[in-house]
Formats: C-alpha cells, sequence, structure tokens
C-alpha cells in the first residue's frame, strides 16, 4: 500500500504536469493559434478514461474495479477462433474485406437478432459493423445530427454521447434518472425517469433521443412501461432513437431485456447498437455493430466509409465464428449469452453485500456489470482535502484508491456540466472480476475499515 | 469466362437495382426529408472502393488485381504472434488498452521512425495509433481542417481526402501531377507538378497541403528537390503537410524514400502517416499511426477519442511484435522491410512488361504497388458502347474484366470532378499477388489479344 500510495503522489504529480504542459502547448503552441482545434471540438474535453486509465497504467492499483472489462480469459472457443484465423490457411483473412461488414459476421447477426425483433434482418443493408460499439455511436450520431439539431440524453450516460452530438453541431438536453427513494439497500429500478420533465423536452428541433438499456452506470434495465412511455414520445414528436443495448445479455432474473426497435411503430425510427466486446468478454477487440432500416442504415454507412472504412477482418471472423457456435447451444444453460448472466449474478451479489458491510450504500444493478455506490456514509472517515480536483467524487475515488487501492470511477463524468453534482456522491465499482479480485477487494475495503474506527 | 461474364451481368443488374433501390430509399424515405444525411457528407458520394470490391466479391474475377492488397500470407512471424496473444497467458490482452495507442506498440514505433527522422519521438505524446492509416489521415483532416480552411491536394489523390477535407467544411484546391511525355514507357517520374501552378494554389487561407509519397496510384516516388519546393512553400505560408507515407518500405532501387518531416524547418509542421497493413503485408488487420509534434497530435487524439476511443489491443500487440523482430534483423536481407521491396520490383518488372507486350502503356513505378497503364492504343478491341457508365475508365475497366476476367479500378476515381478526364486514358493494376495470378493475367491477356486480332 505505501510504496503505491508513494508512487501514485509522484506520478499524479507527474501526470498533473504532463496535462498543464499539454493545455500550455496548446494555447503557447510554437504554430501560433492558426493549428487550434477546429471549434467544433471545443476545447478538447477531458475525458475520464484518458485520465483514470492512465492512472491505472501508473500506478498498479491493486484491485481495478474502474474501467468495465473482465480480468479473467474470454470463453476458449472466441480466442482459439482467432488464433486459427490468424495462421489459418485462408490467407485472405489477414486482408480487407467488406467495408459495412465481413459478409460472415453481417450473416451471423442476422441470425442472432432476427428472432429477438420478429424480422427478418437485411445482413448487407440493415447491419453495419464498426470498430467497436463506440464507432457505432459516433456513426449514427454523426449520421444522423445536423447543426441545431436537438437531441435527448438521459443522465448518468456513457460520456461519448455529449461530445459526439456537440461535434455534429447538435444540442444535447440532458433529463437524470432519479432516485424514488434515497433510503436502504435500493435496486436500479428504483432511478426513474420524470415523464412530464422528459415530455418537456421534446421540441420541433429534437432529432434524436438516446437510450442506454441495461444502463451504465446504474445498472436499470427498462421496463415495458417505461419503454413505450419514451416510445410514444418519439413517434407523436417525429423522433429517432438510438439505443444503445451492449449490455444486453448481462440481465439478471427475474428482469428481461427489451429491445425498444421492437415496439410497435418503433423499427422505423431506432437505431441499436451492439458490442462484441461485450458479448464475448473480449473488449479488447472493437467490434460492435448497428441495425436499423436500411434507410436510417445510408446514413451511418457514409460516415463509417468517411471515418475507418473497414473494420479489423481476422477479428470479424472471429466473432462471426463466436456467434456460431454460440447458436449452436442456444438453447443450452452453456451457452455463454446465459451461462455469463448467471456468473455474474453472484459477483453482483457478491460486492453487493461486500459494499454495504463495509459502509457503502449501493445500487443493486438489474443489468449490466457495475454498481454505482453511495460512499457518503464514510464521508468523516477519509479527508478528501488534500485532492485538487473540483468534484467531490473525483476526489473520493482517488483518495480512496490511494488509501485502499481499490480503483473506481467518478459518476459525475456521465452528467452534463449543470447537473455534477448528482453524481458527486456516488463512486462506480465494476465487477466484472475475478473471484480472486473481488475477495481481495472485500479484505483492503475491512483493513481500510478497521483502520478508521 | 462465360460462366463469369453471365453471373457478372446478372449480378450487376442485381447491384444497380439495389443502387438505385437505396437512392430511392433514400429521397422517399419513410422518415420523410427529416432525417436525410447532415449538410456535411453533400449526397453521401459513391466510393469506388464499395463497388469494385462488391463486384469482386459478386462476380469471383479470374484475377483480382483492383484493390491493394496481397493475395499471399504475410510474414509467418506476424500471424503467429497474433495467433499466440489470442490464446496467451495474458487476457490482458484481449481487453481495452490504452486508447491512443497500446504501451508496446509505441514504444516500437519510437524505435523504428526516431532513427529514421533524426529525433527521439515521444511514445506517449508524438505518436497516435488509429483503425487504418485511414483513420489516421481522418483524424488529421478533421483535426486541423475548420470550416472554410483550404487544403492543398496532389492529384490523382486516394478518393478519401476529398470526402475528409469536405466533410470538415475544409475546401479542397487539386492540382494534378501531369506526364512531361506521353511517348513511349515511361516512369513515374515522369509525372510532376508545375511549380507555378502549385504556388497559385497557396492563399491566407491555406490550412494544409496533402502529399502522398510514394504516391497512389501513380508510384512516384517524390525527389529531394521536389519535396523542397513543397516545403519552401509549406514554411513561407505557415501550412500544415499531411504526408501519407503508407507505401514507405515499397520503393525501388535506386529511388529512395524520403520523409518531409527530416526537411529543415518541417518537422514542427508536418503530420506522417503509417499503415501496419501496408509494412507488413496484413491489410485487414487496420492499424496505422500518425507521429508529429505534441502541439499537432493533441488536435488528433482529440479527434480519436470522439470517434472511435482506442484499437484492436491483440493486433496492436501483435505489430508491436513483428516491429520487434524486424528490428532484431534490421540490417539482414531478410529483413521484411527490405525483402518486400525486392520481391515487389520482380512482380513490378513482369507485369510491366506484361502490360507493354498487350497493348498496354504503363508506367513503371518508383515506388508502392499499382501500375497506372493507359489503355488507349486498345480502343479499337473493345467495344464499351454497352456500358453505362459515365467514365471512359469505368466502362473499360467492367468490360475489359467481363472480356478477359482481370479486375483493375478506373484512376477517375482519384481525381476532382472538373479533372475526372485526367484519368479516363488509365485503369490501375495491383501487383502485390502471387506469381501464378501474375502468369494466369499473362495468359488471359495474350488469349483476349489473340481472340481481338
Amino acid at each position: 500500500m505505501i510504496r503505491w500510495r508513494h508512487i501514485y503522489g509522484t506520478a499524479l504529480r507527474s501526470y498533473q504536469s504532463i496535462c498543464e504542459s499539454n493545455v500550455k502547448q496548446l494555447s503557447s503552441c510554437t504554430m501560433g493559434d492558426k493549428f487550434k482545434l477546429p471549434s467544433r471540438y471545443g476545447a478538447g474535453e477531458k475525458s475520464v478514461w484518458v485520465e483514470y486509465i492512465q492512472l491505472a497504467m501508473d500506478y498498479k492499483p491493486a484491485v481495478n474495479l474502474g474501467q468495465g472489462f473482465p480480468d479473467y480469459p474470454p470463453p476458449e472457443h472466441v480466442t482459439k477462433s482467432l488464433a486459427e484465423i490468424a495462421v489459418g490457411d485462408n490467407c485472405l483473412l489477414n486482408q480487407y474485406t467488406r467495408g459495412f461488414g465481413h459478409p460472415r459476421l453481417v450473416q451471423n447477426l442476422s441470425k442472432v437478432y432476427s428472432p429477438l425483433i420478429n424480422r427478418q434482418l437485411d445482413p448487407l443493408n440493415e447491419i453495419l459493423v464498426t470498430s467497436g460499439a463506440y464507432e457505432a455511436l459516433f456513426s449514427s450520431i454523426l449520421g444522423h445530427v445536423d447543426v441545431g439539431d436537438e437531441v435527448i440524453v438521459i443522465e448518468p450516460f456513457f460520456d461519448c454521447y455529449d461530445f459526439m452530438i456537440k461535434s455534429a453541431g447538435g444540442v444535447p438536453k440532458f433529463i437524470a434518472l432519479k432516485p424514488k427513494c434515497l433510503e436502504g439497500v435500493q435496486t436500479s429500478s428504483n432511478w426513474v425517469l420524470d415523464e412530464n420533465e422528459l415530455k418537456s423536452l421534446f421540441t420541433n428541433k429534437t432529432k434524436m433521443l438516446i437510450l442506454n438499456t441495461p444502463h451504465n452506470p446504474l445498472g436499470k434495465v427498462f421496463t415495458a412501461q417505461e419503454l413505450q412511455t419514451i416510445a410514444d414520445l418519439c413517434i407523436k414528436h417525429d423522433v429517432l432513437c438510438l439505443s444503445d443495448e451492449v449490455y444486453e445479455w448481462m440481465v439478471y432474473e427475474p428482469n428481461k431485456h427489451i429491445r425498444i426497435a421492437t415496439l410497435p411503430g418503433m423499427w422505423d425510427r431506432t437505431i441499436t447498437v451492439g458490442s462484441a466486446g461485450k458479448t464475448f468478454s473480449v473488449t479488447g477487440w472493437k467490434i460492435g455493430w448497428a441495425y436499423a432500416p436500411a434507410d436510417l442504415m445510408r446514413n451511418l454507412q457514409v460516415v463509417h466509409q468517411n471515418c475507418v472504412y473497414t473494420c479489423c477482418t481476422p477479428v470479424q471472423e472471429a466473432v462471426a465464428r463466436a456467434f456460431e457456435y454460440e447458436l449452436g447451444r442456444r438453447d443450452s444453460p452453456d451457452c455463454f449469452f446465459v451461462s455469463l448472466a448467471r456468473e455474474l449474478t453472484a459477483k453482483r451479489d457478491y460486492l453487493s453485500k461486500m459494499l454495504q458491510e463495509n459502509g457503502f450504500n449501493p445500487t443493486v444493478p438489474e443489468g449490466g456489470y457495475f454498481i454505482v455506490a453511495d460512499w457518503t456514509k464514510l464521508k468523516d472517515k477519509i479527508d478528501l482535502s488534500s485532492e485538487p480536483d473540483q468534484y467531490r467524487d473525483y476526489k473520493f475515488t482517488k483518495k480512496f484508491a490511494k488509501e485502499t487501492g481499490v480503483l473506481t470511477i467518478p459518476p459525475s463524468a456521465f452528467y452534463s456540466q449543470p447537473h455534477k453534482h448528482l453524481g458527486e456522491d456516488f463512486a462506480r465499482f465494476c465487477f466484472i472480476k475475478k473471484d480472486e479480485n473481488l475477495a481481495l477487494c472485500e479484505k483492503l475495503l475491512k483493513e481500510w475499515n478497521a483502520k478508521k474506527k
């Protein structure tokens, strides 16, 4: 701990000095103002990921529950496929493939999703494969949001939405999920939208609403009724729904994932985004996709063709084979889509209990692999006065990491500027981590609490 | 041939009907005009790649010399690395890595390029890893070109430059390389810029000039003197140089690749782009990079963070190891950077000779892996009247593919609208193909010529 604390301090200063020097370089650039950032990017906003991933790389916390990725191996068949493809007989699988999606992958995506949305997905015109779900969001937003268009964003939100909307010249309109009740152990269903507030955001400039279910970071799985409310408003105001469903396979009993594209009248106005990284526990593979009617997809194709043009062939082939394998055992309890949720339920319950027992008030998630936990009952045990950050959750997560060795993410990063205070009482914990690391987390939390008594 | 001709005809009609139906969908979209493409993308221009790759996939020509990728295996150590990483002990190599570039890869890129540009490249601040060189170009252009900025583009050009500039709100200003002499066998050094014409393009709105050396499709390797002319103008007018050098290892004796960033005064204003796909014959891996001073790179980082955020981890690790392997035998004739050029010289000479003997007038390239060949001496042997395309090179390449089974690319795709006529007399042939396929090409050309006598 002490060693980590020491290097953390030194390296944090050096990190801050890099940031400052970057800003300095930006403003006192030898090239003068001529080469400043184009205005569409604002001041080049700071990313919580760049900051916290660099922290994790530099300071190697004992337990990293920050960024959302598993720290244990993906299913063996998935990685074995990639290995076989790389050195296989068909050397063309290391060369360019079709730009809008490798044929075998779009065929399999159609096989996976068609039964789930009750319509035959056209693999060539209704599906686009992208460099991660991230690029699918980018292509959807840049492909549809024009200058002055308004986009409704539900807070807390995956932070890239905001930046993408603004870089398209759009105007984000925020509405926060808020807890109905603040006391006792809660589930993510406790976090809801105010229907009247939502209605008031729709104007004649509204182009798009971004939905995220299961929700990051809260773990909320939107109910049929909640989705119907959103759908009714989208239809009434002729608005697109961009539905980020990357956690679609991580939904915990008795909750059910409902695809908003399946609600009456919604297929024609919904772009749904998925992720191979989340589906097969390979976040580093950076393969995602979007599906929607061909007329909406055309806009995404144009953006995709402009920014990356095509995605990694061997990885697309491996994802295609992974889907084939899972489709072959779709009704078995071993199917990864089922086994993953089962495995994560146990991890969720373990982390929730551990957090409760150690002074946090966790929101137990219905889906996804994050727990947002209120840390304010611990505030007398931790001195945040030495932390230079602006928001209390940044101060808390950094100081807490230094004192316990457990790294988490500050949720105020997922709120717009005026609403950041709504995230300040919380920390986000990721639980798709091996049991020994969750156990180590428990040990560190207990030791820390014992010392603070 | 006949079978291919038959399915080509049928499938071409079906392809055309898909295009038409897409256009129809776009214009008669059920959603109305509200969901048309944002104006920054114009009408969503047609891509020669989407069209010709789809043709190649649908009709399987006997020899595809169209798109630029090898049809034989990459170096064994490269693909073996990827296989080892996918199933290796470090399962974290299948998860997210650092957004601006996997640490081991940026370290190795610094080791490769620092000696070549005579300065120590800072791996963390002066290098960005991207989803192919394509995304490096996108991040460079979107990160620096603001609305109204002018960008000088040398024709013929990789077609994405134009689209990227326009989607950033910039204004491309084109200048064409033109042959000094039109008779006899030529080399790519015959294609030159008119210095006065180039000077006249620089205005107080000029933000950037895009250079491509070795050049696609001509194979021109810009000389020190030509680069100095460009550098002088960039310095005089305070203009950035975006130098696309993805064919840097494919330069044929006695020519030498000169990096414009090494010219006096140019480091501070040059962004150089490279490609793992071209370097290691794995175009499907989609890993590229840009390097430049930190203050210029910051703009690229912001764009990258906005569109894909991070690149494929196992593939980045494999490229890093591939560089380590080659650095370990840098002075050996077996080093791939040397052996590739040697191997390609023989293929270039073979294809050049074959084209000459079969009625084309090829421009023998000094670098890259394309030959641009004038087909007009064949015009009386081929009836293009049945081809519906607008430009003669589109008509020729399609009809020629149908009659011979040899697919090539129409170079007018690499010219701006007013200059497309400059490309119409040519076809682009790719020669990074196995010898048996080049031999098959020769056989097909000879048979075709014999039939046409």
